[in-house]
Parts: structure tokens; C-alpha cells; sequence
């Protein structure tokens, strides 16, 4: 094979009370990109439609972690990459995630499956690290394994699987105002009260048990934050009354896609996830800050072969 | 039914990660406890051997918890108990929270189980206040629902059966120094890094999912805990060297059972459970300090009736 398709899903990280270690891959979101062996070594970007983003791969996250894996593989040759970015940057269901958890998976399709998957996601976080300054797991983990992943270390590195309750579904808004992953993990406190964390450990538990369990009712008791939703959505104009809006709508639960400025709820089926998009478009209409409303199943395969 | 036995089952809590929300339920270590119904009102413990604990129904555990479930019932008439106190207590595995549990689950028989689980867990708090200051569960959770626990949430109170991996045995040192629960939290800091959150989260996350998996490396590299371990440990002595020794033996993972002094350790299977018993025992051998060793599997049941 010496070109491949792929579909790069959309993302979202955190899951209200999993800051840092949960994250889920999305059905309906994502990129495509094409990736084709070279005889000329090092990583070419192409192409870029969909966005303006730097197309010299030392500034494109696709290009770097794309070096990584170049740079552990014994591969001779190179790639050249191109991207159809239909995840808006900045939206915080991870956009940069999707380019360099894509790309990894699509070279090591390319080269016959030298790579565990985890190796993939520690390459795809070099691409993280160029977004964002820190190389978290917590978007590139559900990115290439799908559905719901815990990152329970990160050294070392020790990625989870976790199960998807099949009639969940994720209902995203992305108000498209700016808020860069950096600053919004400056205003984060750096400590945390012995009392909330116990709150949120407990919480963590509870969605994981809730997934093995196929128990919505737990799932959504369990979809609280009170670490970092408190801060991150005064950021996030009318944050609550979305959040307000889709509890009403159904929602089992609903909070801050990644470092937002998404807001992502889960429902059980797709009819309830559709009335919390219609409350969402409801809630956010006529106030000027342009968005768009996606509805999803969850994606349990991850990156995958389209063409 | 007039009368009936039970055995009241010791419990680890906290179980490293899980401060204050994860249980576990022993089956080889445990109370006795006959409870009868009487015509007279109220509740009166008639019998303690075993160890030297107040008669006085108000200062007991057991007498509290009964009266807390009294005052729930439309039951006329009251209870007299008697206990043949194994656990020892202060002994950090749960020997206030045997005593409650197995009351108010006697009772709940007797009348015919009028109570939910849940709810004999509510009675059986008011027992761990009067004990410790602080109405937890996290030991009579596991002690009346068996098996590993989460307490998801105090309020609403929210509680989470969770799985038992079949091999799964326990190993417990109770160096017989006293440690009051109180005073043992009294040294815990009020706060705590949001990094050593993450990490704490993450271990809560990676075990339960273990627990579900029956994924027994999972289950060790999560028995983790960054929070309270490095504070309370320095009151145990030889807890480091009990740790190493018992992780050399082939434990899965070692640490502080409840608020101490006992320390605990989960091992697959009864043969490297009782190679780390040994290493306890050789560990604590000639210091001066008395101390006991117990193996048990995990008892999936809770309180149940002998009788």
C-alpha cells in the first residue's frame, strides 16, 4: 500500500469530572487526510483545504508527529501528507488531535503496522505538545484506540480502554469565539481542596463504573465537575444556560468539551441527543457569536481507512 | 424469625487510590453477632466478649446504628445484642464499621428486610460517627454490599457495587499500636495539587476498570495512592519496609488499610497472598511490636447469616 485514506475523528477530552485522563472519540466529527509514501525522506504537507494552517511540517502537528514516528521507524523513505481539516482549530474537541493521531495511524498503516497503539499516541503527542506546550494524552488516546479511553499515567505511559454504552450519543455546540488551550489551562488553580478531590475521584469512579455497567443513570449522576467547569466556563458565554437547557432537554449530563469553548452533552439515544441540539441552537441564537451544533454517536474504532 | 447470627466482616477502605470512596469486604476476618427480637422498646446490648467495649447502647456503635434504623420503623417493639468482638478496634479494618453493619442487617431480617441496602448503610453511619467523628461509608458500604464498593457521592449518598476479579486475596499486618481515625485525619492536609489529583483520578479510573476487566496487572499498577499514603505511613511503623517486602513477595499492591495502622496488600491467588504474609511476618519478627497476619479472599457477600 503506498497511499491511504483516512477518517480522523473529532474528540472530546476531559468528560466533566476526568480532567486530564478521559476522553471520547466522536462518529459524525472529523478530518480526512490523505497520506502517500515518499522515496524523499522527512514528512511534506501537501495540502491543506478546509483551513489555514502552516503547511511546513515543523509547524503542523500532523508533520511532527509524523516525524516522531520517522524517527523510531527504519523506514528509508518519507510521506507526504494531505489534510481536509473540517474540525475548526480551537474548538476543543481536538483539532490538532485529529491531524496528528491521523497521520501516525495512516504511516503506520502504510508501513505494515510496526507501532502498538500506544506507541502511536506517544508520537501523536509530540503534535500536541507543538499546540498546546503540554503533551497531554487525553484527545489522541480515544483519537487512535476510539471510544472512551482513560490515560490512567503518564509515566508511564498507561492507556485504558473502556467500554461505550451503545445508545449513547454526544450532542456538541461550538460557539466559535477563541480560547487557546494554553490560556486556558493558565487560569487553573494549582491546588484543589482534599474535599473536592475525593468529590471528583469519586465521580471519575462512578462514569467508569456507569460504562462497564451500561448504566445511564449512573453515567449521567456521575458527569459532574467541580474542578474545573467552575473556572473554565466563565471563559464560555452562557455556558450555563446551555448546560441549564440540555439537563432540561434530557441530557444525562453535560459540560466543557476539552479547554472548550465546546460544550458537549451525552444522552441516552438519538432522540434525546437531537432535542439538546435543538436547545443548544435555541439557547445560543440571535445573541451574535456565530456556532455550530453536531449530534454523534460514539466512535469506536478510532482513525480509520476510508480510501 | 426471633433471633438470628451473623457474621459482621472486617473491610479495607480507601484501598490506596480511593480515599474515602473505595471499600472492600474480607470473608476470613469478621464479628460475630447474635441480634433478638424483644417486646421491650429500645436497644440493649446484653453481651460483649472478645474485647472491652461499652454496654451502654448509647456509646456503642452497634446500639447507635440499631437506634438510627428504630427510628426509621414502625416496628413496636426493640433488640438486644449480643457480640463476640473479633476485630479488634482501632485496628484500621474496619472493626466500628462490622459492628454497625452487621446490627442494622440482623435487624433488617428480623423485620422482615423493610430497609434497602442503602439505606442500612445510613444507619450503619451514624455507628462510624460516633466512632470517628465522621459519618463515612466507605467501610460499612462494602461491609453490608459485599465486594469491592465506590461511594460515589456522600450526598446524595450513592452507592456503586463494583466487581470482584475471582482470584483476588488479601493480606493484611495489624502491627497492634493504636491509631485513632480521628487523629489520623486530623494530620491530612486540607489540599492537594491538581497534579496529584489528576494521578489519584487516574488510579481510581485504572482500578475499577481492573476490577471490571479482571485485568489483575491493571488492578496493581493502579493500587497507587499520592495523597494520604505519604502522610499517614509515617505514623506506621516499618511501613516502607512491610511495602517493599510484601511488592518483592509478588503482591499486586501494598498500602494503608483504612486510616491505619494496619497495612494491606491484594495478591492473585492464595499462594502469593501467603508468600506476603510471610514476608510480613519476617518484616515485623522481633521489633517488639505485636502484631497479626491475616489472609482472606474477598467476601462478595457482606454480612451474612451463620446461624
Amino acid at each position: 500500500m503506498k497511499e491511504i485514506t483516512v477518517f480522523c475523528p473529532a474528540t472530546i477530552a476531559n468528560i466533566s469530572c476526568g480532567f486530564d485522563v478521559l476522553g471520547l472519540a466522536l462518529d459524525a466529527v472529523g478530518d480526512e487526510m490523505t497520506v502517500r509514501k515518499t522515496a524523499e525522506k522527512g514528512i511534506r504537507i501537501k495540502k491543506i483545504t478546509g483551513q489555514d494552517l502552516p503547511q511546513d511540517a515543523e509547524k503542523n502537528v500532523a508533520g511532527i508527529a509524523g516525524m516522531a514516528l520517522l524517527e523510531k521507524s527504519d523506514y528509508q523513505g518519507g510521506f507526504e501528507i494531505e489534510i481536509d481539516k473540517r474540525i475548526k482549530p480551537g474548538s476543543g474537541i481536538g483539532s490538532s488531535a485529529a491531524s496528528s493521531a491521523g497521520a501516525v495511524w495512516a504511516m503506520n498503516e502504510l508501513l505494515g503496522q510496526p507501532f502498538s497503539n500506544l506507541e502511536l499516541v506517544q508520537f501523536a503527542m509530540q503534535g500536541e505538545k507543538l499546540a498546546s506546550d503540554v503533551a497531554h494524552a487525553d484527545n489522541v488516546a480515544p483519537a487512535l484506540y476510539g471510544g472512551f479511553t482513560l490515560v490512567r499515567s503518564y509515566n508511564p505511559l498507561d492507556i485504558v480502554s473502556l467500554p461505550t454504552p451503545p445508545e449513547l450519543v454526544a450532542t456538541i455546540i461550538h460557539p466559535q469565539i477563541e480560547i487557546r488551550t494554553s490560556d486556558s489551562r493558565k487560569i487553573l488553580k494549582t491546588t484543589i481542596s482534599l474535599k473536592t478531590g475525593i468529590q471528583q475521584w469519586g465521580n471519575v469512579g462512578g462514569l467508569i463504573a456507569g460504562l462497564f455497567k451500561n448504566d445511564y443513570d449512573l453515567i449521567g449522576r456521575s458527569l459532574k465537575d467541580y474542578v474545573v467547569e467552575p473556572i473554565r466556563s466563565i471563559l464560555i458565554p452562557l455556558f450555563g444556560d446551555v448546560k441549564f437547557n440540555a439537563m432540561e432537554a434530557g441530557a444525562l449530563g453535560c459540560g466543557i468539551s476539552g479547554s472548550g469553548p465546546s460544550i458537549f452533552a451525552l444522552s441516552k439515544g438519538m432522540e434525546a441527543a437531537k432535542k439538546v441540539a435543538q436547545s443548544m441552537h435555541e439557547t445560543y441564537s440571535g445573541i451574535g457569536i456565530p456556532f455550530e451544533v453536531h449530534v454523534s454517536r460514539i466512535n469506536t474504532q478510532g482513525v480509520k481507512k476510508i480510501g
